[in-house]
């Protein structure tokens, strides 16, 4: 390791000037670089490439006119967020940070221009890549070619801070994560587009018979038409299950979205736009433990602190709390099917409560935290089976929808 | 804890002639009870009712004149198990264990023939229960409920295996694991029933769009229409989403699914079900590293050997391996896209050559571990992504496909 060190010192001055030019380079072929198949930009295609390539240009500039160039990105980290309960969700504050050209910066800085390149074509080819096939791609960049994935994804994750300020995601950059998405099946009919013919799919939720429709991992181009009431979010596959083989999105007209613990962040993008779109009321059913309620439904809902410049795309702040609520746990008589709490969720529940903006700022949400700290236990949605498999159709989720008394 | 002990100690008599009675009840409950809903029993259904009631009958007609029934059950572990390669998959040996009813284990007789009894009135009903859930619903057992999860599912896993002699696996007796299920796109049109009216429902695998159509937890019931040459099962979903954005299914009228890593139970059986009912061929495409060579792979392919007594259900024998291989590294010319092997890999690389019936079974597998051992790297298959993101598509696949060299 030692001796790898010093090999890098001494080439440094040479990989610095040899990388420069791929900076230059690379800046070069994005401002430049023709379509290479004609597609129909939409208006976010045409925003991202507008931001990549003035941010190319402003970059070239400087470079011909022997100036070194510089790049602002905003900072990703809790100091520099706020919550304000009419906003909904963690924000991005003004802080930033500046990185100029130098002998130090100039392998990220040719990084982080290559990987906006990859981003346009893909954007003028309706294309993308996963962070980890970004990553691949650049073993072709020759020394500015990343040495593990970390290296590329906090460069991704600097890009997507900055696209943020335009109200772009990472998708509209064309980076997917990797990670399974959710499930639908209920009243809703999602449209589509044929990625040959550009035409429109209609893809009906309520003809999957016991399956269901598995979310794409970029649901920024989907449309939606549906009668339903509400949508309800559902933690676990076997209570989605329950609920799709039932029926119960045709007798309580709804949508059933399974989200399979902590939510995806396509998961999260198509409840938000669905929510908003057709403007119905969006209602979590998880586990009643501070891991339901401060990691699944809290990010659901407000998205999370160190991802502060992607909360504005992802949370849903219409979502509401169903249940399992610690009150249930006595209204439904669940007291002999609960858990004892473990250390670590009253670590979370009190962390909730002592540092959490979202759970700091809703009275109810105190009280209920409290409860559960003093009743000492835990109950999993599938606790409600105690009084017979179905008790959850017939008589909870009833009760529940009727009573409207959610959780903030 | 100590204390714990010597209370159940001293109320165990007691607790035994309580939880004896309720054996006693259950059997009996299991022997007697109608019909609660009318609904056109398939003859897995009929199968699965009958080995209940003949159990329960046995055990309730012993207990009536006065003599301690008896359950037998295959054991379960690798001690009792065996590998033909032309069977293809790890088998059930004749090993097995009998359960006298005694005070040690009458909890647990009457545990086992009260699940019977929620299994009979699932399939009647045509329900279902997660693992989970119906650990819940013993909560209403009185003393014969079970005290932790690991305790309903032993049980559980016995009933399993008891049915496994009779083909009948644990989805027929309609217990479902809490899990996520495989994504499908593609050539296909999956037949499925409607829940209320029993009515067929055709879902139209290439008619997802971007998104896909997701596996439910029980696909025994699943018909199949397609015109595929192939199946191509994915480890990542990401790659998943490459093939099915670029319409990779049309081009090569193939069938995608989606393992995301290890494949379900309703996965694999998926798989297994579709290869069996239309003769068409399973390639598998996953990382070329130990884990997906020795668990992914292997697993669908032949199984697992703590769970032999499934395996005849849910591997897919006919699976061939696609890719990546330890020869793909070198003919793609990947090497600078590769991966050191971990301890971790070595291990359990080598742990297959020498411990593993099936890769010792197979020469061509010995080469090729040898051969991956010997590189010290491992390649993921986003790695064909240096070459460019599509590269996959419109290189890799087609040669692979072609050539047909596929490792067994």
């Amino acid at each position: 390791m030692a001796q790898r060190k010093k090999k890098t010192g001494k080439a440094g001055k040479k990989t610095a000037r040899k990388v420069g030019k791929t900076a230059g380079r690379a800046a070069a072929r994005v401002a430049t670089t023709t379509t290479r198949r004609k597609k129909k930009l939409d208006g976010l295609d045409k925003k991202t490439l507008s931001l990549i390539e003035s941010t190319a240009e402003r970059v070239q500039k400087k470079i011909r006119s022997r100036v070194l160039p510089e790049l602002r990105f905003p900072i990703r980290s809790l100091s520099n967020v706020k919550y304000d309960r009419r906003v909904g969700y963690f924000q991005l504050g003004k802080g930033a940070k500046t990185r100029a050209l130098s002998v130090n910066t100039v392998k990220n800085f040719a990084q982080t221009l290559r990987l906006m390149s990859i981003s346009k074509d893909m954007v003028e080819n309706d294309d993308f890549a996963t962070k980890r096939e970004a990553y691949y791609v650049s073993k072709n960049w020759g020394d500015a070619k990343f040495t593990d994935q970390p290296e590329s994804d906090a460069v991704m994750d600097d890009i997507e801070a900055l696209a943020s300020l335009d109200g772009l995601s990472r998708e509209q950059l064309r980076f997917y994560p990797e990670e399974h998405g959710g499930s639908v099946a209920g009243n809703l009919v999602v449209i589509d587009r044929d990625t040959e013919t550009g035409r429109d799919i209609r893809i009906d939720c309520t003809g999957f018979g016991t399956g269901s429709y598995s979310i794409p991992h970029s649901v920024e181009h989907l449309r939606f038409e549906t009668d339903a009431r509400f949508v309800i979010v559902i933690e676990t596959g076997g209570m989605f299950q329950r609920l799709n083989n039932h029926k119960f999105w045709k007798s309580a007209r709804c949508i059933l979205v399974e989200m399979g613990g902590v939510p995806t962040r396509a998961t999260r993008r198509f409840i938000r736009l669905l929510s908003e779109a057709k403007r119905i009321p969006v209602y979590a059913f998880v586990d009643c433990d501070p891991y339901g309620i401060a990691n699944i439904y809290r990010t659901l809902k407000v998205g999370s602190g160190n991802a502060a410049h992607i909360n504005r795309f992802f949370c849903v702040p219409k979502a509401q709390y169903l249940g399992v609520t610690p009150q249930d746990i006595l209204d439904f008589k669940l007291e002999d099917a609960t858990h004892p709490l473990q250390p670590v969720d009253v670590k979370r529940a009190k962390d909730a409560l002592k540092n959490d903006p979202f759970f700091k700022a809703h009275k109810p949400w105190i009280t209920a935290l409290n409860k559960l700290l003093k009743m000492g236990v835990r109950a999993e949605q599938q606790a409600l089976a105690k009084w017979g498999l179905n008790f959850v159709i017939e008589e909870y989720l009833p009760v529940k929808l009727k009573k409207k008394s959610f959780l903030p």
